[in-house]
């Protein structure tokens, strides 16, 4: 059972409880809250050695742990609102490479009006910091992950291939989510944390479709050394979203025009027995697997 | 600087967001929320060789994770209502420990009608499980710790000093705490994670107040070995609390009635410039420094 087939079990075996409008298997769980809004509710984790290098600097890994929870709340159309950090780290560094990691999570934050109003701290051999996140979203306007249409145009925010070298400064993409949300009518959305075969694969596990995309379309980022940095390295954070055909024609025109969202489209929704394919840049369907950057296999 | 000195540093140097009513320094943060309510947010991390041994099950390490988090609640006088669970565990036991864990968490919230809502798993080497918390409160209900009185009878849940033995498998005392909000306008309370004497300095120095309790009026649990684990060991999970007199008295007299919460008066706030001191047996006052369980010195 690999990390994909865990959260399918995790999803039909974790009872839904009450309020619980949407809960494992989105990047945030959806929780009633207010006559027009829910409440958004995640919480993510990066380890020493596993998400960041041993000897990182606690100031980056704080802004990291805090960018990858409200990059959640960006894949859900929402707006960050409060985080937890809890941190483990060793005795040696203790006190002082929590500040570190504080005043990272806490400088991000204020680019976004995110307040921190808790948390914890332990000692750990190697360091841990583990973020929670609560957002809100009006009813109308939360973007889950499985409901993509058959049809729908795949877009994705700015460049991919640039998780190796940014993916601990990165800047989440609320803004570009805030904009699509109030602009447009987008059907489902993932930020992209695994790669984009992957996280494509998520999108369309869950909606029961399929998906094609365009080698030649993705927006390689120049940091990137190939065609698989870009598609199976993941921690680029962008924002992955599909959009009824005539609304992908409304953005194309809303980006020349506003030039505050740069996204590209490269393919598109098909039915689910057509698989997740990439085409080449010879015109040939390569079927290719979730690729992406599996945890347990 | 120790733990308590940091936490102090983050009650002044961490922002207090908008919406933020009380952040860090309680068990939970108080958020706006409703017009009646707030709501509370909260996240505690488990580690293996700290919080448990390693080889530990996973089934009472998701047990813990969780009931410490719902004790934070019941610490504020709320309900809980949501949690996430991030765990890291190791490539060996993988899966099918994070299902143990997973059930563990499940079990104990299935009994206060908690819903796991999301979370996040990772590999590394010592497990590692972090659990966030969201809970509601009515606004005139709320129990802060910094809010003790002089002259306040302090009260504790339970028996202490069982910590050693029960730790794992505890039930967070919700229904007590719920009982005595229901019923009591009751001042200050803290859960007592690192033993009477730090909590208590908690509450003390949080509140600009002392206190003095009586060793003989501690509510030894039958396996702790002796006083200091009643004091100083930490662990025990019951509520420490503080109400004025006529509200003792009242409390005292309820217990004798209802006999659905045990309770017992164990010592009063003080001016601030008394300390927190422990009367022994001999009737003779020791002044006593916060001996519970301190992560970083």
């Amino acid at each position: 059972m690999n990390e994909l087939d865990f959260i399918k079990y995790l999803e039909s075996n974790v009872k839904k409880g009450r309020g619980v409008v949407k809960g494992i298997g989105d990047d945030a769980a959806v929780l009633e809250y207010s006559r027009d809004k829910y409440l958004l509710f995640a919480s993510d984790m990066i380890i020493e050695g596993v998400h960041f290098k041993a000897g990182e600097k606690g100031y980056n890994v704080g802004w990291k742990a805090a960018a990858v929870n409200i990059s959640d709340i960006a894949a859900m159309g929402g707006v960050p609102k409060y985080i937890t950090v809890s941190a483990g780290v060793d005795k040696i560094n203790g006190i002082r490479y929590l500040k570190d990691v504080l005043k990272g999570a806490e400088d991000l934050c204020a680019k976004f009006g995110v307040a921190i109003a808790g948390g914890d701290t332990n000692l750990s051999d190697k360091t841990v910091v583990d973020v929670s996140i609560i957002g809100e979203v009006e009813k109308n306007k939360v973007i889950l992950r499985n409901t993509a249409k058959i049809g729908d145009m795949i877009f994705v925010t700015g460049s991919l291939g640039g998780g190796r070298k940014r993916h601990l400064g990165f800047i989440p993409k609320i803004k570009e989510s805030r904009l699509l949300n109030a602009n447009f009518k987008v059907n489902s959305m993932i930020d992209i944390s695994d790669g984009l075969m992957l996280d494509l694969t998520r999108i369309c596990v869950s909606s029961g479709v399929g998906a094609r995309i365009y080698e030649n379309l993705i927006p390689l980022d120049p940091s990137a050394r190939d065609l698989r940095d870009a598609i199976s390295y993941g921690e680029d954070f962008e924002l992955l979203f599909t959009v009824p055909v005539r609304e992908a024609v409304r953005l194309i025109k809303y980006m020349g025009r506003a030039m505050n969202l740069f996204c590209t489209l490269i393919g598109e929704i098909t039915q689910a027995d057509k698989g997740v394919r990439l085409i080449g840049d010879d015109g040939k369907t390569k079927k290719v697997g979730p690729k992406g950057f599996i945890h347990f296999e």
